[in-house]
C-alpha cells in the first residue's frame, strides 16, 4: 500500500542528470516495487495505491499487470498527475533522486474509507510505508488499515494469526517499512516520530535503515534500535546497517545478522525494494530467520547489480544462484 | 521573457505516452524556443526567466548558452522544481501535452522589482507571452515591461521608435504572444480577457491562432479578430489560421496574407515557436509584412517537419530554401 509512479532513468550511467540525453520508462514507487518483488518469487500480490487520470496512470496499470500484481485497487485521482522521478546514477553510491509529487501525489489521496477492509483483513502480510504517514488522507488510511489487521480494540495489541512455529513472525503478518523521505514531508523528523510510534503499535514487522531507525526511535546503534523498534510494538525489527549488512532481532529473542553479497554496483536504487520483496515473500512462506534475511540480502544485492529496478527483480533461482555462489552479480534477465 | 523548462519527448513517434519507452531531454517553454528561433537566425537574444535549483536548471543554462542565447537574466528559485513537460507525438495534428508546473513553475516567480529596466527599454524587440499573466508576480512583471517599453505615462501610448520606413511596424517593438494555456490558468477565459486587454494596450505587435484570439478580444473570424487586436492598441495584429494559413493587419492598412507551407508533419509542437522567432526575427530586421510572414510561416512549417523542437529551429537558408522550392520537408540539420 503507498507510493506508485513513473521512473525516468537516465540510459546513460554515471552522467549528472544536466548530460542525460535519453531516459527510460519505468514503473517505480518503493511499496510498488515490493509488491512487483513479492510477485516475481511467486507471491500473490495486489497494490493499493493511486494515479492520475492521464496515460502515465494508464502505464502503471498496464505494467502492474504485466508484473502480475492485481491491480484492482489502484484508482485514480483527477486532480493530480501520476508522479514522475528521475534519479541520477553514480555507482557505487550516489544515487540522487528528483521527485516531481507536488502538489500532491495521488498515491497520498487514500481515503480510509474507500479501503477494502475484508480484504484487507484477509492478506496473509500488508506492506504500508512510512511515507503513506506524510500527509493526509493516507495518514489516516495508512494507520486504518494498520490497526484494522492487528484487530486492534484500542490496547494497541496485535492480532494472533496464522504461520506455523519455524516462522520468524508467528501470527498475523504486517510490515512496516520505515522509508524516511525527508523530501516528501512538510515537517521534521520530530513531527514525523509519534507517527512512528503509533504505526510501529499495530505493526508487527519493522524495517528500515539506520537514519530511518533514528528518526522512528531516536536510536542508530543497530541493536540499540531494533531493541528500540521491539519495543515500540513489533515482533521482528530488521535493520539494514549498508555496508555492515543487515540486522534482524525478534521478540522471542531470536536475532540474525547477514554480511553483505559482493556485487559490482550499477544502481543502488531499488535494492531495498527488491529486498522488501523477498523479506515479505520469505515471511509469508515462514522462512526461519536467518533463511529470510540471506535470501532478503541477496535479493537486494542483485537489483544493485542491475540499471533497472521493477524489472530487474530476481526470480528465486537467481537468489538461490547468488547465495549458492556468494555473488551477486548476477546479469539481468532479458524482459 | 517567460517560461522555460525541460521537454520529455518520445523517441518512439505514433506511440501513446503510456507506451513510449525512452524519452529525449530538450530545452523547452514557448518563449525560450522563440529565443533560440531567433538566435539561430542570427538575432542577439536573451531570455529573463527561472528555473529550479536542480540539476535540469543548470542544464537549461548550458543549452541556453549552447544555442547562442544570453542566460544572465535566467535565475533560480529554490521552492520550485525546474518544470518538465511531457508530450505524444500523432502526427499530423494531435500532440497532447503534459506539464509538470505545480504548484508552481519557477518562471512564474518573476518580479518586477528584479527585472533589468534598462536592458528591457534598450532591446530592439522585447517578446512576452499571455502565460507569463496567468499568476503573480510574472503577471505585473509581464505588464511592468510591456509599459515600461511603451514608456507609458498612465495614457497607454506605445513608445515611438526606431526602425525603417518599409518595416512592418515603425518603432519600438513589443510581442505579446497570446499564448492561451487554459492548463496552466487557474480561472476562465473571462478572468483572462481583461488582463489580456491591458497586455495589448502597451504592446505593439499581437500573435496568436484563432482560440487565442477568441479568448483575448472575443473574436473568432480572423479578420474581425485581427482589427479587434488593433483596437486594444496594438500596430500589428498577426493571427494563425491553422491549415488556412497566416493573416497580418498593420494599423497603417497594410495586409498580408499567406497560404500554408507543403510539408509531411512529423511534430506540429515548435511549430509555433519558430514562427515567432523569424517573426521578431524579421520585425528587428524590418522586413516588409509579406516578406515577413512567409519567412515566418516557412519557419514554422520547416519545424513542423522536424521531430525537434528547439534544435531543430531553421537557419536562415533553409527558410529561403523552403521558399524557393515550395516544400518546407527538409531534414533536421546534424547538431
Amino acid at each position: 500500500m503507498g507510493r506508485l509512479g513513473v521512473d525516468l532513468y537516465p540510459l546513460q550511467s554515471g552522467v549528472e542528470l544536466a548530460r542525460v540525453e535519453t531516459f527510460g520508462k519505468f514503473l517505480g514507487g518503493s511499496p510498488a516495487n515490493v509488491a512487483v518483488a513479492a510477485a516475481r518469487l511467486g507471491s500473490r500480490t495486489a497494490l493499493v495505491s493511486r494515479t492520475g487520470a492521464d496515460p502515465f496512470g494508464a502505464y502503471l496499470h498496464r505494467e502492474l499487470r504485466a508484473f502480475g500484481v492485481d491491480d484492482r485497487w489502484v484508482t485514480d485521482v483527477a486532480a493530480y498527475p501520476t508522479p514522475v522521478t528521475f534519479c541520477e546514477i553514480f555507482p557505487p553510491d550516489h544515487f540522487p533522486i528528483h521527485f516531481y509529487r507536488r502538489p500532491k501525489a495521488p498515491d497520498l489521496e487514500i481515503h480510509l474509507h474507500e479501503l477494502d477492509l475484508p480484504a484487507l483483513r484477509a492478506a496473509r502480510a500488508l506492506w504500508v510505508t512510512g511515507t503513506g504517514l506524510s500527509a493526509e488522507p493516507s495518514r489516516a488510511a495508512t494507520l486504518g488499515a494498520l490497526r484494522e489487521r492487528a484487530g486492534a480494540t484500542g490496547d494497541g495489541t496485535a492480532r494472533a494469526g496464522a504461520a506455523g512455529s519455524d516462522s520468524a513472525v508467528p501470527g498475523a503478518l504486517t510490515v512496516l517499512d520505515l522509508d524516511w523521505r525527508p523530501a516528501l514531508w512538510d515537517g521534521t523528523a520530530d513531527d514525523a516520530r509519534p507517527l512512528y510510534r503509533e504505526a510501529l503499535r499495530y505493526a508487527t514487522v519493522a524495517v528500515g535503515n539506520l537514519d530511518e531507525c533514528e528518526v522512528a526511535t531516536g536510536e542508530r546503534e543497530p541493536y540499540a534500535a531494533a531493541r528500540a523498534l521491539l519495543a515500540a510494538g513489533v515482533r521482528l525489527a530488521v535493520v539494514k546497517q549498508g555496508p555492515k549488512g543487515v540486522l534482524a532481532l525478534a521478540a522471542d529473542g531470536t536475532t540474525a545478522e547477514v554480511p553483505p553479497l559482493p556485487v559490482e554496483v550499477v544502481n543502488g536504487l531499488g535494492a531495498g525494494d527488491a529486498f522488501g520483496g523477498a523479506l515479505a515473500h520469505g515471511l509469508v512462506a515462514g522462512l526461519d530467520l536467518e533463511t529470510l534475511l540471506r535470501r532478503a540480502n541477496a535479493a537486494g544485492a542483485i537489483v544493485a547489480g542491475r540499471l533497472a529496478c521493477s524489472p530487474a527483480m530476481p526470480y528465486a533461482e537467481e537468489i538461490t544462484l547468488a547465495l549458492d555462489t556468494g555473488d551477486a552479480s548476477i546479469p539481468d534477465h532479458p524482459r
